[in-house]
């Protein structure tokens, strides 16, 4: 078995995996157009519509993702057009089982990047400095702390610091002192200083906050370290002294991580954090299977790629639970839908990822097909576990981290978890970036590549249109997150994105 | 009636109200130590604890604030220390009509400020221009078009201008694109895109987000101003582009904004929104009630003052309801704090504002003298109107805006809802500024005020040892108000506060 799908040999009509019994049209494809492999096209096929490769008897699965999108409602014709006219929804629980066999990793040659590996083991392939925040109130201190060590110069010295950054946030009080939306935010402050792309990290507390700074870091083995230091406004008497104190911090500290070099570390010890934002009818046919593509290479090298936003696996989530490693691992992931379920009843909205109009119109058919759509990001890999919002990585491999689907926050979770990479694919063009992990954005599209050059990394939208494969842009991708990984900044980081971007997730009342 | 209390004549026991029938220590108090107005206390009593400062028969309303703030268990005499022991909450409904008559407000002589009169009649103290942004996926830009703005010296021309201020925040997508999360957020946003602070408004959307910058301006009627543009990162093809439209949009609004010039303006222009964080034991005693004796003053010149943080007044909330001028406005006040027990049940967590073991120990007895602290930054005058989070200001007058506690978040809402000052008491050192509102900070004790000079506008501290009156403070703090409203820059704005402290309300699921 490929890792991989491929294309048919002649375009208008792309088949996403070798398994697939449907190709979809790349344009708009005429009655009687011939489309490759000897298809004919028995009617006219709208772009993004679906086609039948093969004959597809009444019942039988509709396939594309290798996966099953649907059942024949009548028997299917080779090249007639399918859609919501000849297949359905089926249940999907009893088609599982075509699918249940994990599909085996091939170990590939080993590869290699240039990375710091840190004292605790993990690699960064950054080497930033973080003033953190435990609080929205501390914010302004923490950019004044950065802002004053740019202006004294205080980097001139230590070329091998990537930058000093401040991250604030809107949160860290007027929430409960217990609960889930406290755990999580505390998860994520401490896994987010504890990423090794930071080579050293100042959090700053305003004294009165629920989260206390002091607290979270005895509670986490931070205190004691020489790369992490903490201090509150209120104990330093003020905002002058927190940047005066802040600098003193700063002066210890970036030695420490400037000491930090790059050697060659295996491919294994990358954590990739896989993103999708601002879709469109590309996303799931280009940029999401190339991405899937590279994640399959990755972890055929060992390595580890987190797939995440819950809401948008709705639908195909017993898919990627039949490809999980152990019955814990599914019963995980059906947990965390679970939770989803009553969380957005419980604040009266609705978790329906249901093709709307304009996905059928698009000639998305089932809500299996759309869902697949966003998991190819994922590849085909086996599941190796679920772990919650900013939980820290057990075991490499393909892992569910669950979160919301809105980018920031979920990218905050990942690298959080301890993602130090992020691939982010866009049809529509999402500006994204942040520090300290590097992001790589892809377009499913050329027009969008070709509008948005200065922030899109990689174009895959040539996989419409016959000029590269799946394959091709997948090898393509892991190249650049393997440079990306020794040092080559990325479009984001040319731009200067990070920062602002960090949202951890906010769950409960505001008070 | 006086517009405010007073201190006995001597050290080290304050009344905080005329009509109170206690005072409360300033330091502990030795037995048979003479404590002012002929009192001596009867035992030791701890500093901040209460001492009856005339007899009080049993079952008989205490009074502090000039408010029940519980009954008498058995006959107190003169001297006595009030605390659990001889006294506890009584059913406060049969005592409101004790304080039902409004409080009448003076008219006081009139007083002026330097503001900005804007095209709609409304008045600023400040002249920024605004980036905002309608999502966090353009806050980046939004942040690169304002540092493009310094580098390119595009203020150098308008030195009437006070700056420019990029705003980003952490939601605008993620959400649902209905009921009461998205219309707060797009409240919030067109509120303070129409602050009068703000000369001129650049509002910066990504394209594929839920809250739709185009929309937004269609629907609050910002379209086809000169002082407002907006358009969004994919329309114009990316980060890069989006600075250069960034700077051609400026380059149009600034001169709109730079043709505004201070006029005189009488004080009942003034829109002041009044926060307390980080509150100790003597913010009740101190800071709040001398800010409330200047809300006084400015609602007795015609002006408007905003009290919030509805968890804080849960439990003095009946005797806010009291002052209300007409029974729609306590009915719309009630059914706000009917809303918080309903949400925070739904979150499972909880609104008790009971006094903690800690409140216990520094001497608040009961669930209405703690929060009776809350409220005494909101002065004596009448409620003339309760609002929601972000809604535009009715009526001059005192004002009860529903929002949560949590300062940034409750200070963004008032600021949405148009006001153009903001008033902030502190005990244990909030740091904390806004824009485009200033923020003028005010300590409850001096020992604060020492250790944080560079912070905090006014010490409020001096009340506590007579060394000043919470009348005369009153004074100092409207004279401030009207020097920062003429453009006189607060401690915050010397420093560099405001952006990060945008925090919108974010209500429902995060998706
Ligand atoms: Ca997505
Ligand atoms: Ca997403
Ligand atoms: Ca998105
Ligand atoms: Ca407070
Ligand atoms: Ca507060």
């Amino acid at each position: 078995m490929t890792l991989s799908g491929k294309v048919p040999s002649s375009f208008p009509a792309v088949r996403i995996h070798p398994r697939d019994n449907v190709v979809t049209a790349s344009r708009r494809i005429a009655a009687g157009e011939a489309i490759g492999d000897g298809v004919t096209a028995e009617t006219a096929v709208p772009m993004g519509h679906k086609i039948a490769a093969v004959a597809i008897g009444a019942g039988m699965p509709v396939l594309k993702y290798g996966q099953v999108i649907g059942a024949a409602t009548r028997d299917i014709a080779r090249g007639a057009h399918v859609h919501v006219h000849n297949m359905e929804m089926c249940d999907v629980r009893a088609e599982i089982a075509v699918n249940a066999a994990p599909v085996p990793t091939n170990t590939a040659a080993e590869r290699h990047f240039r990375g710091y590996r840190r004292p605790n083991g993990t690699v960064g392939v950054r080497n930033y400095v973080g003033v953190l925040t435990s609080v929205n109130c501390a914010g302004t201190a923490a950019r004044l702390i950065a802002e004053a060590a740019e202006k004294t110069g205080l980097l001139a010295d230590y070329p091998g610091i990537d930058g000093i950054v401040p991250i604030s946030h809107g949160t860290g009080c007027g929430l409960s002192d217990k609960g889930e939306g406290f755990d999580i935010l505390r998860r994520t402050l401490w896994g987010t200083a504890a990423n090794p792309n930071f080579g050293a990290v100042l959090l700053v507390g305003l004294g009165c906050e629920v989260v206390q700074s002091a607290q979270l870091a005895a509670d986490f083995g931070l205190r004691g370290r020489d790369d992490f230091q903490t201090f509150t406004i209120q104990d330093v008497g003020g905002t002058r002294k927190a940047v005066e104190r802040g600098l003193d911090a700063l002066r210890e500290l970036l030695p420490v991580a400037a000491a930090a070099r790059r050697t060659e570390c295996p491919a294994s010890e990358l954590r990739l954090g896989l993103q999708c934002g601002g879709s469109d009818a590309w996303s799931g046919l280009t940029a999401n299977p190339a991405l899937g593509n590279a994640v399959d290479r990755l972890v055929a090298l060992g390595g580890t790629a987190i797939l995440s936003e819950t809401p948008e696996i709705f639908g195909a989530d017993h898919l990627l639970a039949a490809r999980a490693v152990h019955p814990d691992v599914a019963r995980r992931l059906a947990a965390r839908l679970a939770w989803w379920e009553e969380y957005t009843t419980l604040h009266g909205a609705q978790m329906n990822s249901n093709p709307s109009p304009g996905n059928l119109a698009g000639g998305l058919t089932t809500i299996l097909e759309k869902s697949l759509g966003a998991v190819a990001k994922a590849g085909t890999s086996p599941l190796v576990d679920v772990i919650e919002y900013a939980e820290p990585l057990r075991r490499n491999g393909l892992v569910f981290m669950d979160s919301p689907g809105f980018d920031p926050c979920s990218a905050t979770g990942q690298v959080a978890s301890g993602a130090t990479l992020i691939a982010f694919t866009t049809g529509r063009g999402s500006a994204f970036g942040f520090k300290p992990s590097p992001s790589i954005k892809l377009s499913s599209n050329t027009p969008l590549y070709e509008r948005m050059t200065d922030d899109i990394d990689i174009d895959c939208g040539g996989i419409m249109t016959g000029r590269t494969t799946i394959e091709d842009k997948g090898k393509d991708i892991l190249d650049l997150l393997l440079d990306v990984a020794s040092g080559t900044r990325t479009k984001s980081e040319e731009l200067g994105y990070g920062g602002i971007e960090f949202v951890p997730w906010q769950i409960g009342a505001v008070m």
